[in-house]
């Protein structure tokens, strides 16, 4: 094998795995570790409420024995606008639906894009051509940056924004869950070894990190471990769910 | 005049400055100053050697009486990569020019996405539409997020991105120096009231804040007076320049 073809594999052979410490980036970790990349995982601390999943991201970044893990601080809390990050009240009650327009007020602005941006930057650093996010596009049918159409525009934008792209190294943003329903999610993911009870979900949290089970992403967790046929590890504040 | 009118215009009133302190940013925020904008500055701390170009950013953007003035930090030393923010030196002689196709050292992986990512989000907490970027591609023509064809990639992006975008409150990314050379840009600078004293463009400032001279950025910015037919007001560590 040539130095170069040596070189080349090196670099298709590299991921970054936007790790926030829910189900999905734990699964988008998984599937990347499968496939057989060599594995950095990228968190953003963006002054969300549920801090906790910081520590989630830390611990499934261990279990999968990622080559690096970094935690960015951006402290989007600067710009309000989202229950996530201001003065906002959690939603309760029933999750959205794929039937449902209205986007929640859990939707921070453009969160998505500042953190493939993120990832992007450092995937042109480290030379690696896949960008994995857990992106889904049927339990957040109401987040416009969690949408195919949305993935391939990133895609496109990254290959024109960066010297890597301009010289033909090109970048994919790999979004194998975008099509999936939580059940499935958690399904695959348990084939793949991953740990859900490592894992946060709750946009609200007790001080004691337990969660509320019933917000949104309470709901839909819960909704996804029912269909999935597997019982839920979760400690929620109320023990009856 | 209705009420739907009056929210119509006052949305479409606002802007969004990326500032860097440099001269191109300064003079895209006297450009949205002149069309009538209420101005929003947004300034990113991504641990720059040159860090006393946010001191510039911050007389900017009272010289023009901006609305609000955000400094963001995000720090791209945990990526590196660039001379900018890592140890790589930085280059000095001659500047690259539009026949010079490889991208400096000077080029920070996916800097301008990150940025315009983040002015993206405030846009949508503020209602602003139109965000503008001292992007040009005639002295930086190796940068590859400083080319028309990225900007229009980006404010696609920016329409699938967001709530706004989906729901037909559209952004428009402005780079109205795109296609202006230095001289050029601070003509209509000093035509619209910039101070460019204020200014700093040097990558490699002594410790008092002097600018060296001999950079690619200083380079450009003394040819850019001497081509513009007006006194640089820059000390430079060699008073010879």
């Amino acid at each position: 094998m040539s130095a170069f073809v040596i070189w080349r594999f090196t670099l298709q052979n590299k991921a970054i795995i936007l790790l926030s410490g829910g189900i999905d980036s734990a699964t988008a970790l998984a599937i990347a570790t499968d496939r057989g990349y060599e594995t950095y995982a990228l968190t953003v601390d963006y002054g969300q409420r549920h801090k906790i999943e910081l520590s989630s991201a830390d611990l499934m970044a261990k279990h999968f024995k990622v080559c690096r893990h970094i935690t960015l601080k951006l402290d989007l809390r600067a710009f309000g606008g989202s229950a996530l990050t201001d003065n906002i009240e959690i939603p309760k009650g029933e999750p959205f639906s794929v039937n449902d327009f209205n986007i929640p007020s859990t939707y921070v602005p453009a969160r998505n894009t500042i953190m493939l941006s993120m990832a992007l930057s450092w995937s042109e650093v480290l030379g690696a051509r896949h960008i994995f996010i857990g992106a889904n596009a049927v339990d957040y049918s109401g987040y416009p940056d969690c949408r195919p159409e949305f993935i391939e525009s990133f895609q496109s934008l990254a290959n024109l924004a960066t010297k890597d792209g301009v010289e033909g190294r090109h970048f994919t943003i790999e979004a194998p869950l975008i099509s999936m329903s939580k059940a499935q999610i958690i399904q695959l993911g348990i084939k793949l070894g991953v740990d859900y009870s490592m894992t946060h979900s709750c946009y609200d949290p007790s001080k004691e990190g337990l969660s509320c089970g019933s917000c949104d992403s309470c709901l839909i967790r819960k909704n996804g471990f029912i269909e999935a046929n597997y019982p839920d590890p979760t400690t929620y504040i109320n023990k009856n769910g």
